[in-house]
């Protein structure tokens, strides 16, 4: 039975790192734009994605993976490797929510220019603290891999290979010149980042018009005025 | 072997929510502030808490819930039931995440005071939007256990049960006028939060000074302007 992903229409977004792990696995999925015919469900997630799998109606998108990745081929065999695995998206995940909230440090509920004075304040305090202590974290992460740099995890492609893609592409949307500036400290993850995106795996899905592009409607969103100064 | 617990030292946190599991369970455990002498391990931790169980050393609140649940008699036996546990805690962490942004909106490294105008707003925000979704979305994980409202998930206290009381009783802490008004329209909760603050199991805890009363350098802090107007 073909999965189910839900999650909202126009956007790459939290949804992107689930897609990335079906597109990957060359799973057979459907992709739903925003809350479906599942709302009278037993489990109903507070916000999408969500999955459904079978009997199965699952969110948070971290757990999702977590829930994908010994299915997909996408996580380590071994408990403690799939609990550090599980570790690792999850603070990416932090990481992710900090990056939406440069533009949102108000509420989510608010027009970004409604918030634009404090959106300055708080993208400044995320390149200059936040970004190189999560980039650090996860440069850390991939040189304390006892199998090797080419992998966030163990010695094949996680989940968590293919989320960091997604987050360093993100930020080189939405900080192009920031990213520029600090990559360089990090090189072993920028290299599997690189790595990722000339997977053969995934050469049809990233040159096909279901990746969809980052935009101002999303989590990383491009506002020059949020980016390093010249 | 005694787990080892690491938080910062001198406030509850997010250290609480693991403790609480603890010592509702009467597990043998020591509690270390911060950091201690476990940095030069294989999967380091981001922050704080992170808890060491013999071999295993794993971060992320919810992770560590998740982790011990069944260790700790604290979670549903079967699977479907442990991951919709932990997809509620998840959402818990993500609403302890919003509360503390109320007061540190820009930025975690920076002071308070430093950022009061943007706490205002943001504060204001969570009081009348985020408050009600999350209060109002854990109303109904309640309502809809299949097992009856006496806890979020199945027929026994799980550490979600136990978490809902902290949040709740931080939320009355930071933000008394705001949880006053607010409280009566999520029933099924607020009896939970109640009836796990009567617990015997965690009786001798919650009156020792090992459970630490909330504070201005914590998670939920007591800033009057914070709050609802009169």
């Amino acid at each position: 039975m073909a999965y189910k992903l839900h999650y909202w229409p126009g956007l790459p977004g939290r949804g992107e790192f689930v897609r990335l792990a079906l597109e990957f696995a060359g799973a057979d999925y459907e992709d739903f734009g925003g809350f479906g015919d599942d709302r009278d469900i037993a489990t109903p997630s507070f916000a999408p994605p969500y999955l459904r799998d079978g009997d199965i109606v699952i969110g948070q998108t971290a757990l999702i993976l977590h829930h994908l990745g010994p299915k997909l081929g996408l996580a380590p065999q071994d408990e403690a490797g799939r609990l550090w695995l599980h570790q690792i998206q999850l603070t990416m995940m932090d990481f992710v929510n900090e990056a939406h909230d440069t533009h949102h440090p108000v509420g989510s509920g608010l027009y970004y220019e409604d918030q634009k004075p404090e959106a300055l304040r708080r993208a400044e305090h995320f390149r200059t603290e936040r970004m190189p202590k999560f980039l650090g974290w996860f440069e850390t992460v991939v040189r304390g891999n006892p199998h090797g740099r080419g992998h966030m995890v163990g010695d094949a492609v996680t989940y968590a290979d293919l989320s960091i893609f997604q987050i360093l592409a993100g930020l080189d949307y939405a900080f192009p010149k920031a990213t520029a500036r600090q990559i360089g400290d990090y090189p072993s993850v920028a290299a599997i980042a690189k790595t990722v995106g000339q997977l053969p795996e995934l050469s049809d899905y990233l040159a096909s018009d279901r990746r969809q592009p980052f935009n101002e409607t999303g989590i990383f969103r491009r506002y020059p005025e949020l980016d390093d100064p010249d």
